[in-house]
């Protein structure tokens, strides 16, 4: 099925929770919004945290609105090696099992993450109408084919389907990357 | 065919050449050897340089030996972001085309790169016993499968045949982040 997918690229982000947030910033701290995203209800702040591993740190992280029960990291692969972790793959509400430590710092004070750090799981976001049309559904397992001098098949991409969604394909920068594709090109879904 | 190929993963490097060496570095300079590559008669250098592009410096990129007719500088694709250029991907030697400026600093003078700027085509090096009986021949294209959680096939692989080449799959650092294997993991090729 050749259809286009608008692709959100994610860099690193942090979901913070309304406690995280407390310790990190004053409590009369306002934060501001940078842009929407495109799925509703969701924004990138203006603000940003560092992450310090013990071999580097990685700065100007984002934070994500909305806050959520739990603070959740989401990072590159690339990012393990430079703060010397490890975590899973996962999709981003799973945080099972997800480890291990790094510190969140910023500007008021600073947190150890010892858990809900991951590596997003590449997925779609579909609405109930469109994953009807296209004949996907829930958790369903695709693949997702480009076509270019980098041209890659993805698999294990994961469909969400919420009426709420808007069809969207979320990969992160590095697989952006691996692929090379423009963002108004053309991917194929293959079952 | 499942076969094991070993891996290796490419950061952004570069290849200078005598002249460009004699205006970064001083002409009584002793260039010192950080390790040896798998393909016979390739070191990398403990030396680096540092690339300035109008938005961004990036450091520390290693210089491999032999030194080559013309300097040609490796970049990742996130690099392009980085340093506000553009440039091909390709195979090493394949430099048409390519393009844009950025400049080479270290330590002793500068040097305006305009060409020979590109992002590695993903390629097997493989020596000519070992392509007979795997049955590849020289620039062919190959896919290669992996399986793992983030499984992906890398199509428009190209085969490079030499008799003095060992037997090995070149991928670079984003590429391999998006596959998530092990070095050891088994590959598949696909014709």
């Amino acid at each position: 099925m050749n259809i286009n997918i608008p692709i959100w690229i994610s860099n690193r982000h942090i979901h913070l929770s309304q406690k995280d947030a407390n310790i990190l910033f004053w409590t009369w701290y306002k934060f501001e919004i940078l842009k929407e995203l495109k799925q509703k209800w969701e924004y990138a702040y203006k603000e940003i945290v560092s992450i310090v591993g013990t071999k580097w740190t990685i700065e100007k992280v984002r934070i994500l609105w909305p806050f959520r029960k739990e603070t959740q990291l989401e990072l590159l692969t690339q990012d393990l090696y430079k703060l010397w972790i490890q975590a899973p793959i996962r999709i981003s509400w799973d945080l099972e099992n997800s480890w291990k430590w790094a510190k969140i710092i910023w500007p008021k004070w600073i947190i150890d993450m010892k858990n809900w750090i991951i590596i997003a799981q590449r997925h779609i976001h579909i609405s109930d109408k469109q994953a009807k049309k296209y004949n996907l559904k829930q958790w369903e397992i695709i693949k997702i084919k480009t076509e270019w001098i980098r041209s890659v098949i993805f698999e294990n991409v994961i469909v969400r389907v919420k009426n709420s969604y808007d069809f969207e394909f979320h990969i992160d920068r590095e697989e952006w990357n691996s692929a090379w594709l423009k963002q108004w090109d053309l991917w194929t879904i293959i079952k």
